[in-house]
């Protein structure tokens, strides 16, 4: 891979996707071939905020894989409540295994790992900026559901604002060919402006509409995710609007029959509990892929074998980033970085937030 | 095995039982031969209370098969506390694992579990409900310590209203042939009824006494327990009996020679410490034996490989079981199942509490 | 080696030290010979105080030597919460594994647990006490970067009255010839009166000295570790010392070119960040070193085999020991072992505070 790191899924060019994604699908069609491919080699999963889901699939990708897995799920148990710096961590970390997954409430702090650690740092969500593995997973799941990436109609239904799956998703399918996007949300929550520059940049064709049960007939593949009541511009519009966003059999009645209905779990009551018995949910067994999905990154990965000795100096701006979710306001030795993006923009390079000069 | 899950060891026919126990005993003859019995396969251990005690036994008897462990001890740090329904968690982790162990602190919730599941569920404990490798390590530790089963003179010691231990020791025992049972508690904490009524069925002899000492010289073996403080029906009755149900050295004096002592663990101060060193008690061997009988029972139930795919529907009542601590009183979406058991009366197939219809 | 469990670092012989490091070296070295020593093997690590950069050291080392671990690093979620006893969970523990590694925050907790486990026990830190392993990094550290352990000038900088790492390396350096020791902490934090004593029994050369600046000349080896805000005698004091006992780049300039740094870690302020990059700073390196000191020691200790089966009863005194954070405090079913040490003194066997009688 050009990467080391994988902290956003567009680290990766098409061909090295398409090829883990052809790895996925060679261990699930023979994985008693692979359960040795990465004997004696070690994972860290260090959840700086609790996750048992992905967790737990990293740590399955690794044991199925003949490798094992240290790691923590408690930032209270760790030395970081001791006001250890998250460099100092990866530095030791990195020394004692051969891949991280890194998954911390503030945005880039993946990023930041990858700066400091020997071992390879996969980004296994940092707040509400990447979660590159779920892409992956939502990938496979399409690619082995449909047998393709290309000319598919898209629903995207829920909060997708602020649904960071939702924006790594469309990022990726925009660069396949010949697909079309219906993003569903209430006019508040739709995908912000910089999500609409990419699909107007990849001449994808979009459509924004108000409710499930319009977009329905024309899907191949619905991605649902859930819209939190406070995000409802009021309690009012919340009692008016929530059944709009809620997948139930009734609104299925319209769907094709060969949809395919994704979900990044957990689920809340966005998806009635009935649908789960319908052949197009695929919710669950898109987990498997997930786990499938994960063994091809982490192999992949590791077969590159670079294990940088030990951390370098970059450049360091005078200016700081001003998302206050941003690592850097925490993790204040962290060099200041930027890159210049037209005009007097500069855009942080761990959070991506841009920052006006 | 005629079940692919394990929620109550009367889900095991008695020679299914005892081959559990044979294969038990082939194990501790010669672990070396089973040490990769199980590799490439992985267990979850799902404990939504914690219990170190009983998930480090099933870690360590899968990882002495070769297998491999995920899984949580703490409901805070998983997907629970996001919302998530059992029944999502199970079919996610069924998907990924080959065998589950739950432990819940609600009564019927290993069975709910068992419905979603493509892996094989063991129940490590559901409440107050059932814990049948509690059992399972309680026969293979007296068949080993005494070479059989049958004609012993069994006496249970402490709260015997609320112990499930003792309750499935004493269903399991019924089944083989010649035991009797010495009941030891106060009047308010004996048995309850549907237990005896087991008893009498069986045919099996019982007496209830008041105190250790008088029931010691007849004792084959002693299950001890323990009584809460709370139990007691008053201060001053907990002051004037509680010496009465603790074992210590003096009260071993009336004791045959070849008393066996178990305690389900941990202990607090139901048997004096220096107990420990009188060659009768078992107490810590037990939970070798305990290991032992873990590994035979994930071995018998993953050579089946029983993976039914995905959740099948149930038929569900318009009856609502009226135990307030039954699973299906915070998981709502659970089909409500019952069997009749005669008259106006529905069990509870969950926590099997009897409603009147 | 002559001991079966490893509380203090002491409890080796010299040449057994040696061996030790050899080993450690020839892992280094070769690491894919020994990736199998230990397969079929499991360590617990029962940490009743978080300090998962330790636990992570051990959890590694066992794993690369292809074992297993088992453990718990949160008491809230152990059977410790129920009230067992220290004796109960390391009897059945050392009946589930082969190898313990316990944390305690009280003083002799290693100790005590090392009297009642079949399996080898590790003190991995018992409070204020003793930390042996992690003087075996530091030896096995310095050994690799200066290729002796003799006449070299040690200074030891920071809190020298409590901290337990300092005085161990003391003691373990005296024992190798031409060692000089120089000792830089304020006045009030000097070493204790019996590490004062341990130098000249050893004719030992010693200075003691205020301020790092002064003492880096003369250095070929420096430890650093902290002195918390609280230790100073006032405010004042602190705003006024505290730089004195940092260490930034600007007081290396007078360091020798082969001196080498080290660190217990974790590390907060007392190293200035920018340290990291200069080429004598050895303590991220520290802890791979480490790691082979460790997985060392596991090999070593599991070579032997000796599994005692059964607690034993130990000689009890009349005399309780004095220090409130010492483990026969709490466990109080403890036998009281003392050692006579001159005049009227005790000093007791598991924290090692004397007593007058």
């Amino acid at each position: 891979m050009k990467t080391k790191h994988v902290i956003d899924l567009e680290d990766l060019s098409k061909s090295e996707l398409m090829e883990i994604i052809t790895l996925a699908n060679q261990i699930m069609a023979n994985p008693a071939e692979y359960a040795d491919a990465c004997k004696g080699k070690i994972l860290a999963t260090l959840f700086y905020e609790p996750s048992t889901r992905t967790q737990m699939s990293f740590k399955t990708a690794m044991l199925r894989l003949g490798g094992s897995v240290i790691g923590f799920d408690n930032p209270q148990n760790s030395s970081v409540s001791k006001g250890e710096s998250l460099k100092d961590t990866i530095t030791v970390v990195g020394g004692y295994t051969d891949i991280i997954a890194i998954r911390h409430p503030l945005e880039g702090a993946a990023k930041a790992a990858s700066m400091y650690s020997a071992a390879p740092v996969i980004n296994a969500g940092d707040g509400g900026h990447l979660h590159p593995t779920q892409t992956l997973t939502d990938v496979v799941t399409l690619y082995n559901e449909k047998g393709t990436l290309d000319n598919m109609c898209i629903g995207l239904c829920g909060d997708l604002k602020n649904g960071r799956t939702v924006h790594s998703l469309i990022k990726t399918m925009s660069h396949f060919k010949g697909n079309k996007f219906v993003l569903i949300s209430t006019p508040e929550l739709t995908v912000p402006q910089y999500i609409k520059d990419i699909l107007n940049a990849s001449s994808c064709h979009y459509t924004e509409v108000s409710g499930l049960k319009e977009a329905m007939p024309m899907l191949d593949m619905l991605y649902m995710t859930r819209i939190q009541r406070e995000r409802f511009s009021s309690e009012a519009e919340y009692e008016k609007q929530k059944g709009v966003f809620v997948l139930d059999r009734e609104k299925l009645l319209d769907a094709k029959r060969d949809l395919k209905i994704l979900h990044p779990l957990p689920r809340v009551d966005e998806i009635a509990e009935d649908v789960d018995y319908d052949p197009r949910a695929k919710y669950f067994v898109q987990t498997v892929y997930g786990m499938y999905a994960r063994m091809a990154l982490i192999m992949t990965m590791l077969k590159d074998g670079d294990r940088t000795p030990m951390p370098r100096k970059f450049d360091t701006h005078n200016v700081k980033c001003k998302n206050p979710r941003c690592i850097t306001t925490i993790e204040q030795y962290l060099p200041k970085r930027f890159r210049a993006v037209g005009g007097d923009m500069l855009l942080c390079r761990y959070c991506e937030e841009r920052t006006l000069i």
